[in-house]
């Protein structure tokens, strides 16, 4: 009898971490969040070439393709920019009804959402927090704590980014420091 | 100024766990794998109220909702049936072509994985593997060790399960123990 063939795998998602072949990473500056935060005044003062987010994902699809799906870690920096925490661009899928999936792997973050009606709301990001994303949700993140915010995702290959729209528009509350205490308002 | 709503989350995957609210739970007796291994006579000698393996998901959607995606825990129990692993009944996906990431938080597994031309081959699995299982490609997990043996996946609310297929004719090897090590034959 033929032995077919057993593999060792080539991707390994550990607690933190996102490593392997064909893993492709990217870097956002604080320069690449212009327009996001409130107070230009204090955006413009800091170093722009701050890094503010990295993503490693594993993207076995070619964007755009039906059925198939995406998994990612974002690596989010602590900081504020004023009052305002760091956080991502912030994205509506540009196929708008796919969902995603977060979860928490590290520090302590906030999932910033807002439907098409512009209501928002937010859920707390902890190690080991679960957070479905619907179809027709923007979805943020942005890093309350003061240590390294990290989170993985796993959203569909034919989701898409709508980056404009947030970037035009924003979301209609923002996530500022008050006292110590993340409010959104 | 309003302070719009933050929320605590309601559902938690902590490293090997998947709990919160509409978490449901199916659990898979060995009498639900009948016809799925080769050696009729040692399955039938097994009492057939053991549990085989116990599933945990969030199902955010109705099935078939296109865009959503569903989260799940799999604990696959160890044993053997003769001399071929405890596994999984082992499906194609009902909409061929949606994908689905697994990757092991616990023990040692084996993905067996089958393309429509009955092609077979398998991947290790073990706490930190990542796996994507394009459309087309049935699977099944098999526990290859003596202890649970515990998986995670992320999948479309519109893959749906082909078991059919699998159910009448199988996959085209078989995963047994040839002198303590996993055989793909």
């Amino acid at each position: 009898m033929e032995n077919k063939k057993i593999i060792f795998p080539e991707l390994f998602f550990t607690d933190k971490n996102l490593v392997g072949r064909d893993v492709c990473k990217i870097s956002r500056n604080l320069s690449d969040l212009k327009g996001i935060f409130a107070d230009v005044e204090a955006f413009e003062k800091m170093p722009q070439d701050k890094l503010a987010y990295e993503v490693s994902s594993f993207l076995p699809e070619k964007e755009g393709t039906p059925g198939g799906l995406y998994f990612g870690i974002t690596y989010l920096y602590p900081g504020k920019v004023g009052n305002e925490y760091m956080m991502t661009k912030g994205h509506y899928h540009a196929s708008i009804d796919r969902a995603e999936f977060y979860w928490g792997l590290e520090g302590e973050g906030m999932l910033i959402l807002m439907d098409e009606q512009r209501n928002v709301w937010a859920e707390r990001v902890f190690p080991g927090s679960l957070h479905y994303i619907p179809g027709g949700v923007a979805h943020r993140m942005a890093n309350v704590g003061s240590s390294l915010f990290s989170f993985a995702a796993c959203w569909p290959s034919d989701a898409g980014h709508n980056y404009a729209e947030i970037a035009e528009k924003g979301f209609s509350a923002r996530l500022i420091e008050v006292n110590g205490i993340p409010h959104l308002i």
